[in-house]
């Protein structure tokens, strides 16, 4: 008898919320959330945000519109497992019809988190991808959840992905299922106008890091086919789909960035940043993020006195900031799997040509030009971290079983610790 | 007091639904339809796609996957209200929960019709847009609707719409809603490789003339806002995301058309075909088709004798051969709307480099020269149309008013009446 010979994978899949874009799609919220039938709805931000008035603006057009509103503006800025349940509680005292998340990644995985623990029983744990946590898939229906980015940045807007930090566990994970993606997008390029420097620096280095690592996925064709396609894994690989979306947000990202961190109020600037991180969540939000991102989990989560500027006063690493910090290293790592790709990757963010002869240094010396031109922390060591923490920072590192399925190479412990070391 | 200034439109809107694409996509039907929780499902196909065996195959991974299924082959090639009529009083005669559309955009928009005559009371023409019928909204919750496309071509499984001959009207006419659009789009390329010749070129060109109109329509900023936001009309103009799918698409046609018209087993050819008409669908659903679609619909609705090789022996005009029959005198008339875009799409579908003094002629010519190549009917008289039926026609032209609303320069009846003579 011949033996079967398991098959490669031969599809992908792609999906996106609807989205609504530009100078004043704002002021349709309450129309659109009352469009949904809701008659209550709970508005979540974070302080800061809440000191814009963009979500008291927001709560004028839901009340407009003849619905009930509330805001709770408790969101902490890198979420944390003690910061939902106190979201949760506060939602948990009266029955809302839809959710409004104002805000940064913070917002919207909170409201994510708070849409799924008020409609089913339980803790996130229960949620959080194996082994880290229970696994479970949510099975009740979730109420419409209406997404306001006010960085362009994390593409939450459009995922399915909520990240939380685990503080007893010192790391950072992540809960994924369908119906955690919100059910609509408004992304108006006004609410960036005022975003500090340093915000619009990290949040514009997670844009072209989700680009970058969705482009050098994995392809869809190149993995082996899952035993049982209904269970896919949350990220696909890169495609015929990603790749076009992330070669337009690099070239957007090369293009912009600059100039929306040198002067927040170009708003041609600002939206063309918008664009990209929107092309991130509506174009490649599936393909999937691979060791940067893996590697920012730990670095965030592992964090002891390193204070952001632009950022609340608390020992924290913001998540652009963790994904870029080993990016250099890390796509050096990776050249060998797709030479072609990552040259094209430096050409979009560089507007320069790039040949075999430049290799793997390439794109590493683009990245670095441009952290260094907005002012990002250049190192691990900038956070406060030594040789000494490399080896905990891997075990966070190799936990992160969602990213690394779509590493394009193979990922063992000495070559997570060589882009550690690299990166301090 | 200084009066008010009414203002441009300043948002643009987009959504498609979730996508599976991949040989073998085919085969997780079953799964999907059980994960909405259905119990009962009704695919939905014509006749000539039954015989491929597709439908069938279908409907064993729906029995594999433990749900009751039946197929209703009784659609029309080109679906009609009487035809609809029929396939509604088949639906209704018990519950279904769910909904599989197998074929071309005849299949994909019964379903849609049956989805909503079987979730609603009321008949089509309730539904359809002013002035032609009574323009309502679908107010009641509707059963979720697989599509899958077998022809590369309407991008019907990604759409709002579905478009319907009014026999006693004597035109085509369409109903749109977001309700309608399907749940989950399944393209599996190898549903093409028996696609005859001559469907696969009117295939092609109704996916070509989809991204054409789409990318040359008017922008969406480019207009005067809405009164009521929550009113926007289905089409809302080009748009950056839209632009991007455009110009992939038409790319994607230029390269692989004659191809896939040459050798329909050229499977290369047939998914990039697929992609094309994918991008069609999930990038520029909404972005508006113009006057290409609004003259295809009297062309085909007033059709007397005219019979189609590759198609039922039945008088019709193909949609596909509908839509292209006025495209060039349509883009040498909007050539002046915007030049560089017109002659940057003329590039994308041939490859070749154009300049001003080309003109409008450059994408009259590159349409011309492809629909010789592939075989399509060169003019309105090989469908047996007169100057003498010019009036009639412009009269069912300025009906259409959802895509007359994004034509880029105001369209007049001696307008309308010159692009219909220059056709003949």
């Amino acid at each position: 008898m011949v033996p079967e010979i398991h098959p490669n994978e031969s599809v992908f899949t792609w999906a996106a919320p609807p989205l609504k874009f530009g100078p004043g799609a704002l002021d349709e919220i309450g129309g659109e959330v009352a469009a949904t039938g809701a008659a209550t709805v709970l508005v979540l931000t974070d302080p800061g945000v809440r000191d814009t008035g963009i979500p008291d603006r927001v709560r004028e057009t839901l009340l407009a519109a003849g619905l009930k509103a509330e805001i709770y503006d408790g969101v902490a800025v890198e979420p944390t497992d003690e910061s939902i349940t106190e979201a949760v509680e506060f939602a948990r005292q009266r029955e809302w019809d839809a959710f409004v998340a104002i805000g940064g990644g913070s917002a919207m995985d909170t409201a994510k988190a708070v849409n799924l623990l008020t409609t089913h029983p339980g803790e996130l744990l229960d949620f959080v991808t194996p082994p880290i946590g229970g696994g479970k898939a949510p099975w009740l229906p979730v109420k419409p959840l209406i997404a306001v980015p006010t960085t362009a940045g994390t593409g939450s807007e459009s995922t399915t992905i909520c990240v939380i930090d685990f503080l007893g566990l010192h790391l950072k994970a992540g809960v994924s299922h369908p119906k955690l993606r919100p059910s609509l997008a408004v992304v108006d390029p006004r609410t960036l106008l005022t975003l500090p420097p340093q915000v619009t620096a990290a949040s514009g280095m997670d844009v072209l890091s989700h680009a970058l690592e969705s482009y050098t996925a994995i392809r869809y064709d190149a993995k082996a086919a899952p035993e049982d396609p209904m269970r896919r894994p949350a990220f696909c690989g890169s495609n015929p789909i990603s790749d076009v979306w992330c070669e337009m947000a690099l070239k957007l990202v090369g293009e912009n960035l600059r100039a929306a961190v040198c002067n927040g109020h170009d708003l041609a600037a600002r939206t063309q940043m918008a664009l990209a991180s929107t092309y991130a969540g509506t174009g490649f939000g599936n393909a999937g993020t691979h060791l940067p991102h893996a590697n920012a989990y730990p670095v965030a989560g592992a964090v002891k006195q390193y204070r952001a500027d632009g950022y609340p006063e608390m020992p924290m690493v913001p998540h652009g900031q963790a994904v870029s910090a080993t990016a250099a290293a890390v796509f050096r790592w990776t050249y060998p799997a797709d030479p072609a790709r990552h040259l094209r990757a430096a050409e979009l963010l560089s507007g320069r040509t790039f040949t075999r002869t430049d290799g793997a240094e390439a794109l590493a010396n683009v990245l670095t030009e441009l952290m260094t031109d907005i002012g990002m922390p250049s190192g691990l060591r900038s956070f406060g971290y030594t040789k000494d923490d490399v080896p905990e920072l891997v075990d966070g590192t190799l936990k992160q079983t969602r990213q690394l399925a779509v590493v394009p190479r193979p990922l063992d412990r000495p070559a997570a610790e060589q882009i550690f070391l690299q990166s301090l």
